[in-house]
C-alpha cells in the first residue's frame, strides 16, 4: 500500500507524543487535536494538526474531514460525536468540486468500546456478564437515597468495601475504601453527586497489567488477540509510580493465566488497537479490575523491552498490518522497570532525579530517560524511566534502587513525609544465575573448591542439598523450580550411585554439570560412572572425580555463551593461568630444577 | 545540571532529524537552521528554529544568538562565521537591557576539524603527518598545469590511479579512477575546475567503518574516545547501500585494528561529538579513507544495535555527559544490517520495498523502518531499514534477501540496467553456533547419532577433523579461530589417549563437550578418563562413552541459555520423549508384557 491512511489523534498528550515518535520512522502521517502546545505537537509538525479539545464536537468534525481514521488517546472523548463519524459520517467538500457529501470516517477503538469504558460500573457489568472474573458490585442510589443505598452495600460487601465513582477517573482517583459504618457520610460528602457504585474489597497481593493488541477486519469482526507479556504495577498515591517485568516472586503459570484472562477480555470489547487490562492478583486468583482502550503507562516499558511497542502496536493494528499472526511477543530484555517522574513540591523537584538518570547511565548503561515536554506540576507525569536488566528484576531493582531512593525523597517533599522515603520495599536478594546442589551435605567439602570460584567470578548462586533417594519429590521441585527461575545452568554432586545430576537433567532444560564425589570405596568410579554414562536423551555434563573447579568454570563457560562479561572474565582468568605458568618456567630455567624443589618445600 | 543547553543544528535533513529524534524524550531543545519543511523541523516544532540556510552567515548568527552551543549535521557549512562565533561571538541584547553585549557560542565538533574535513586532501595530509595509515597522494596543479600535474601522478602511482575531488564531493562521488593515458583529458574535462588530489589506488577487498564518540573538556582537552563496532559499508553508484554488522569474515584482531585506527584518527582531531572514520581493509592491512564529523549513514544501525545510538553520543558528548568512562559500547544483537532506502525511478518505486518490510517483519520480526520525510527523486536517501539478527550477519543476510532483492529491482530499474540484480552477493553459509570436531575419521560413525540432533535441532555447525597428536598446531589454530568466530560450543569426540576435548578446552573459553569414543581395547574407559579427568582450570564436559546424542542435547541446552528458540525446542522434544514414553506404559498395562514383547519382536 506505501501510502498509508492519515491517523486522526484526539488528544496530544505523553500518549500521543509517544505515538507519534513510532509514527515518523515508519511514514505515518498523525494529526493531531489538542491545544498548539500540546507534547505530541511539539514532536510532529504538520498542516493537518487542529487546535482545540479533544471535546468540542466541532473540532472533532474538523479532524475527521482530514483524516483516513480516528483514535484516542484518551478515553473521556465526546463518544456520542465519534460515533456519528463512523455511521453517518462527516461532511467534506464533494471530488467533484459541487457541494458536500458525508464521509464516514472510521473510528478505532470503536466508539461502542470506549462508551463502554466510560462508566466503570457498566464495563464490569458487562464483564462480569460475559463470565469474566470481576469483584461483586453493585450501583449506589443518587439524591436521597444514597445512604439508604451505601448501607445495603455494607450488608452485601462486609467491611471494608470501596465506593467508587463510574466516571471520569482514572488510577484509582476518586475512590473510597469504606471501612465503618461511621464513614457513610463522609463518603457520601467526599464523593459529591457523581454516579456512583460500590465494589466488594479485593485483598489482593499485587496489581498486574497486560496489554494486549487487538485485531479486527474491515467488517469488525475479531481477527486475533496478542497479549504483551505480564507486567506488576505499583501505585502510590492512587498514582502508577513504578512497573516491573517480569511480576516479583508470581509464578509461571499464574503470568500464562493473567494473558489469557487479558485476552478474553479484549475479545468482547469492539474495534483496533491496544488496550490495557488492569488485573488483581488475589492468591492465585486473577481478578478484572478495569481496561484503558488506549496505549497506557503500564506499557511504556515496551518502547525498550519489546521488538514493537504498545506505540507501534497501536499503529499497525489500525492500519491492519499483520504479517504474522503467530508473532510471538518475546521481551528483549530478562527484566525491566519502568519509574515514572512525577512533578514534586517544585518546579524543579525532579532535576535531580533527572541528572542522577544521566549520570547514572544514560545513555549508556541501561537506563532510558523519556520526558514529555510538559510543565512540572506536583504529582503530575511530566516523563518516565526505564531500566532494563540482563538478570532478574530483583537485581535490577538493587541497581536501580538509587533511582527509586531519588523517586521517594520527591515524593516525600511534595506529601510532606518523610515516611515515603523506603516504602516502596522492591528490593531483596539477586535471583541465582548458577544453582549448586549436592545429594549430601558431606558433599560440601568436595563443592567449596567450586563455590569459591563461582564466588571469585561474581556469578550469583544458590547452593541447596536435595537428595535423589532420601528426598525425591524434594529434589524434582527444586528442579522444576531452577528450570522456570531464570537460573542458566545447575552444578549437580553426588557419590555412589550417583543419581542426582542425571535425575535433576531428566526434569530441566538447561545443562546440568555433574561432580562425582568420591565416596568409601571404589574411589569414585562408581560415582563418575553413575554420572557419566546417561541414556540417550538426557545429557549431563561430567567433570572429573571431585572436581568442582571445573564444574564452577565450565558452568561459567556456559554462562559467557549468553553474557559477554563472563566470556570476558574467563580470559582474563586463562591468560593469568598461562602467565603463572609461564614464570614458572622461567624461574626454574634461571634456577634449575634442584634449587626450584628446594624453594618448593 | 537538568536544564540543558539549547543545541543550534546547521542543518536539518534525515540526520538532523534523527538527533532530534533522540533528544526529544532526553528534554534536549534544539533549535534548527534549515528550510520550513525540513525533515528534521516536522519532527521538531519550537520558536527557536530559523528558517534559512545554513551557509547563510547572518541566519548563523542568528540561530547562534538563540543557543547556547552550535553542532552541524552535514560538513559543508561556513566555517569562517563559525570561528567568528566561537571566539568574537555574536551580538546579543545585554542582559541589563542597555544595547549589546558579543556572546561566545561553542561550537562542536570544532570549526578546526570542520574545516580541515571540508579539505580531503588536506585532511589526509594531515593524517599522514600524524603517523596514520592513508594512501599516498599529491595535489594536482590547476589551470594549464593540470595535465602535466596528472602525467607526473601516473608516473608516481602507476595504473590505475584516483582522482578526486578536494572539495564538496561526499560518499564517492567526483572520483575518477584513471586507467590509462587516454583517461587524462577525459578526467580532466569531467572533473573541471575543481580542486583536485590524486592518490594511489588502494585494492581493497573490503569497506569498513567506525563511529567513534570524541568528549573534551571545557578547555578543549581531549577526554576519550569510544569506539562503536567496526561495521562493513557497502557501495553501489558510489552510494552508501548496505552496512553490515560485524564485517564478513574478518579476524577479531583487523577489526580491534580497525576500532584502534579510527580511535587514534579522531584524538587527533578537536571537538566534540561522533565521528565517522572511514577505511579500507586491504589484505589485513588497514588505510584510512576519509572522516566525517557528524552522525553518519554507516552509524545508522546503531539505534537498534546499541544501547546509545550516534544520535545519543553526538548529544551526550556535546552536553558533556560522561558517567563512565570505561563503558563499553558492546551491541545488543549478535548482528544487524542497514538497507539503505533510494528513491527510484518513479516517485514510487520503493513503496514495493516498504510494503515488504512492513509485510515481512516490521514492527514485527526485528526489521525496523526509518522514513525521513523527503521526497523521493532517483537515488536519493529517503530512509533505511535495520534488521537485527540472533545469530550471524550472513543468515541475518539470508532472512533478508527478499528485502536486498527488491532494493537490487529498485536499482535495476533507476540505472536502467538488469545486471544490478543479485549483484550484491551478500550470500554465504550461516556461522556455526556448534563446531564438531573428531581425532580421526574413524570417529565420525559414533558422531554420526549427535550431528543428525544438530541438523533435527536446526543448529548451523561445521564438521571437522582436527588430530591432536598427529596435527598438533592445526587443532589449535582451529580452536582458536573458534574461539572468535561466534562458535557457542564445541563437541570433541576421540579415544584412546583420548587428549583431543582437553586440548581443545585449554585453547578457548568455549564450553567443550568431550565424547569419549569406544577404542579397540578397554571399552572406551582409557578415552572416558583421558577426557573427564581434566586438571583443576581447564573443564571438559563429558557425556557417556559413545553417546554424541547427549554430547548435541547438552549443546543445544547451552545455546538455550543465550537463544530462546532453543531452550524452547529443548522442551518441546523434552515433552515429546515423556509423551513417548507414558505411551509404551499405556500399551504395556493394557495389552500385558509378554504380548508387548511379540509386538516388539
Amino acid at each position: 500500500m506505501a501510502k498509508k491512511p492519515v491517523i486522526g489523534l484526539l488528544g496530544g498528550g505523553q500518549l500521543g507524543r509517544m505515538l507519534c515518535q513510532a509514527a515518523a520512522p515508519r511514514g505515518i502521517t498523525i494529526a493531531i487535536l489538542d491545544a498548539e502546545d500540546c507534547p505530541a505537537k511539539q514532536i510532529n509538525h504538520n498542516s493537518l494538526n487542529v487546535t482545540g479539545s479533544f471535546k468540542d464536537p466541532e473540532k472533532i468534525k474538523i479532524l475527521a474531514a482530514r483524516c483516513d481514521v480516528l483514535t484516542v488517546e484518551i478515553e473521556h472523548v465526546n463518544c456520542d460525536v465519534l460515533e456519528e463519524i463512523a455511521t453517518t459520517g462527516v461532511e467534506v467538500p464533494s471530488p467533484d468540486g459541487h457541494g458536500t457529501i458525508m464521509k464516514r470516517v472510521p473510528v478505532h477503538p470503536s466508539y461502542k468500546t470506549i462508551r463502554l469504558i466510560q462508566d466503570k460500573f457498566q464495563q464490569k457489568e458487562y464483564f462480569s456478564q460475559n463470565g469474566l472474573p470481576v469483584a461483586p458490585q453493585m450501583a449506589i442510589e443518587s439524591g436521597d437515597a444514597r445512604i439508604a443505598s451505601i448501607e445495603q452495600a455494607a450488608k452485601r460487601f462486609g467491611f471494608p468495601f470501596m465506593l467508587k465513582g463510574a466516571k471520569g477517573s482514572y488510577d484509582g482517583r476518586g475512590n473510597f475504601k469504606v471501612r465503618a459504618s461511621d464513614d457513610f457520610e463522609i463518603a457520601a460528602t467526599q464523593m459529591g453527586d457523581q454516579p456512583l457504585y460500590a465494589e466488594k474489597f479485593v485483598p489482593f497481593q499485587m496489581e498486574l497489567a497486560v496489554m494486549v493488541m487487538r485485531t479486527e477486519d474491515d467488517d469488525g469482526n475479531l481477527r486475533k488477540v496478542y497479549p504483551y507479556p505480564v507486567v506488576e504495577t505499583i501505585h502510590e498515591d492512587s498514582i502508577c509510580t513504578k512497573v516491573l517485568f517480569p511480576p516479583r516472586n508470581v509464578a509461571g503459570g499464574i503470568t500464562q493465566r493473567a494473558q489469557k484472562v487479558a485476552c478474553d477480555v479484549v475479545s468482547r470489547l469492539w474495534g483496533r488497537g491496544v488496550f490495557a487490562v488492569e488485573m488483581f492478583l488475589v492468591g492465585d486468583e486473577i481478578i478484572v479490575n478495569e481496561v484503558a482502550p488506549r496505549p497506557h503507562n503500564s506499557g511504556h516499558l515496551t518502547i525498550e523491552l519489546m521488538e514493537s511497542s504498545q506505540f507501534d502496536a497501536q499503529l499497525s493494528s489500525i492500519l491492519d498490518q499483520f504479517p504474522s499472526p503467530d508473532f510471538a511477543l518475546k521481551p528483549r530484555y530478562p527484566s525491566a522497570i519502568m519509574l515514572n517522574i512525577l512533578g514534586g513540591a517544585k518546579p524543579d523537584s525532579h532535576d535531580n532525579l533527572i541528572d542522577l538518570v544521566e549520570s547514572f547511565s544514560n545513555p549508556y548503561a541501561g537506563a532510558k530517560l523519556h520526558l514529555y515536554g510538559k510543565e512540572s506540576k506536583p504529582g503530575r507525569k511530566i516523563g518516565h524511566i526505564t531500566a532494563l536488566g540482563q538478570s532478574s528484576v530483583e537485581q535490577l531493582s538493587e541497581r536501580t534502587s538509587h533511582l527509586i531512593r531519588c523517586m521517594d525523597e520527591i515524593r516525600a517533599e511534595r506529601i510532606g513525609s518523610t515516611e515515603a522515603i523506603g516504602g516502596s520495599a522492591l528490593q531483596s536478594g539477586p535471583t541465582p544465575l548458577v544453582a549448586v546442589t549436592m545429594g549430601s551435605d558431606s558433599d560440601l567439602g568436595t563443592l567449596t573448591a567450586g563455590l569459591k570460584v563461582l564466588k571469585d567470578f561474581d556469578v550469583p548462586f544458590v547452593v541447596r542439598i536435595t537428595s535423589a533417594h532420601r528426598t525425591p519429590h524434594h529434589m524434582m521441585q527444586f528442579a522444576a523450580e531452577m528450570n522456570n527461575s531464570g537460573c542458566k545452568v545447575i552444578i549437580a554432586a553426588a557419590g555412589g550411585a550417583a543419581h542426582l545430576p542425571g535425575m535433576v537433567s531428566s526434569e530441566v532444560a538447561l545443562p546440568v554439570i555433574g561432580v562425582p564425589v568420591r565416596a568409601s570405596v571404589l574411589d569414585g568410579m562408581d560415582s563418575l560412572l553413575s554420572i557419566v554414562q546417561m541414556p540417550r536423551g538426557i545429557p549431563c555434563a561430567t567433570v572429573g572425580i571431585g572436581n568442582s573447579t571445573n564444574a564452577a568454570l565450565l558452568a561459567i563457560r556456559i554462562l559467557g555463551v549468553a553474557f559477554p562479561e563472563y566470556a570476558d572474565k574467563m580470559k582474563a582468568y586463562q591468560e593469568k593461568m598461562k602467565n603463572e605458568v609461564l614464570a614458572k618456567d622461567e624461574t626454574i630455567l634461571s634456577v634449575g630444577w634442584e634449587k626450584y624443589l628446594n624453594q618448593q618445600a
